[in-house]
């Protein structure tokens, strides 16, 4: 079996691309949903329907909440081949002198559903590259994808072996790189530039010193509570959309 | 046993209020984190600290991550005393005329994973109370308080029989009802007064019709993404923050 994609609206997603040879698998007397998918599968052409008995999912799923229906998309494709992959170095190529360009960090995330989350915000506010870095982070797997609501396949992430040095390259690309502290500068208080990255440190332990300290600025979410911190997906949706509020704002 | 929390955060902020007769379980061996709840335990001077094995505790929570630590607070409280429980009308009849005030309604979340998060943001943006529907709706149970890292029991909540009748009420109080919807006006070029009542449809299905035709105004967050939507608890913190934004720009 090649990839495995799970959860409706993944899988709704994945077969608008999905490549000759994709499977289908859904479990026999489900209805509704699956048969949606069913249609969707067979108009594209090329994906085959397999109904099989629910016992015989849960084998070829083990530790998935499969509800029914998977798609396999065969060959040896890994998972992060879903994603769009891309270097730091070919994106800045790409990029036009006036575009509005949003690029994320995300500093050694843990939680396969905040990383899913986020993907989906990405997707949202057009963020032109995630950067996640290839060791003590969370990767683009199974469960992010299912999590991400499919929106995983649509944004260019690059895996990077040194997030500081991308960094550095970023700055000397003309961008400038803030990080998200709970010290910082408030972000409504704060101009974002036309070329803006932002750093999200981990869900424990926050931003890597070294890291924070490449940083051209600190922001923070201007916060009342008990609690020292939001959600990172959360936080991380905030920042997104108040980037693209102020660039709204300013070109109207 | 009593209520039991789980979760390294939540159980950190339960021990500020656990009640005489509250019991820690520690599991034997574990140091670093737990340590730390063993040493904020003996301070409080009414919680008692027990060392047990790991099978017992997993016995204990069959179906936790509970990483070697348990709160027990003893006695028959029920999960959602945990938090502070209101009714909308001791909500309203405790309101100064020139506060600004958030009341965020959440018409039948499914995922405890989305209301943790959402409370988590609740209590950084102080929102004045949360309605829940007692039916089709996920409370706050276990699950909810972890995520939330322990906000939950900050967060003014009111679990209610029927929200339209509720959105009723908070109208002739003076609150304005906003309700999230992709059709929506765009949130930051829409005026939230500082009577807010903000309004989240389920992650499947959306607002319930006749909720929906209460709402005084539609609102959205401007995306420009391939999936339809936010995972719901970052579009909640998005809303919140934007409220609270046009609240601290409009009292400079």
């Amino acid at each position: 079996m090649g990839e495995k994609i799970f959860g409706f609206h993944a899988i709704e997603e994945s077969l608008k691309q999905a490549p000759a040879g994709s499977t289908l698998y859904l479990c026999r007397g489900m209805g509704g949903h699956t048969s949606a998918l069913e249609r969707q599968a067979m108009l594209t052409g090329k994906v085959a329907v397999k109904k099989i008995a629910s016992v015989e999912m849960d084998r070829m799923a083990p530790d998935c909440d499969h509800r029914g229906a998977l798609l396999d998309l065969g060959g040896a494709r890994t998972n992060t081949s879903r994603a769009k992959a891309l270097t730091v170095k070919e994106f800045c190529q790409g990029l036009g002198e006036d575009d509005n360009t949003i690029v994320l960090v995300l500093d050694e995330l843990t939680d396969p559903q905040n990383l899913g989350a986020i993907l989906r915000s990405c997707d949202q506010f057009s963020v032109g590259l995630v950067i996640i870095p290839e060791r003590r982070s969370v990767q683009v797997n199974e469960t992010v994808i299912k999590v991400s609501s499919g929106a995983a396949q649509y944004v260019p992430i690059s895996v990077v072996t040194n997030i500081n040095r991308e960094l550095e390259y970023l700055k000397a690309n003309g961008f400038w790189v803030y990080g998200a502290d709970m010290e910082g500068k408030v972000i409504h208080k704060t101009v974002f530039p036309k070329k803006t990255v932002l750093v999200m440190g981990s869900e424990g332990k926050g931003m890597n010193k070294l890291t924070q300290q490449l940083c051209d600025m600190l922001v923070s979410i201007p916060m009342t509570g008990h609690i020292d911190s939001l959600n990172v997906s959360v936080a991380t949706g905030i920042l997104l959309y108040e980037v693209r509020r102020q660039q709204a704002t300013a070109t109207l």
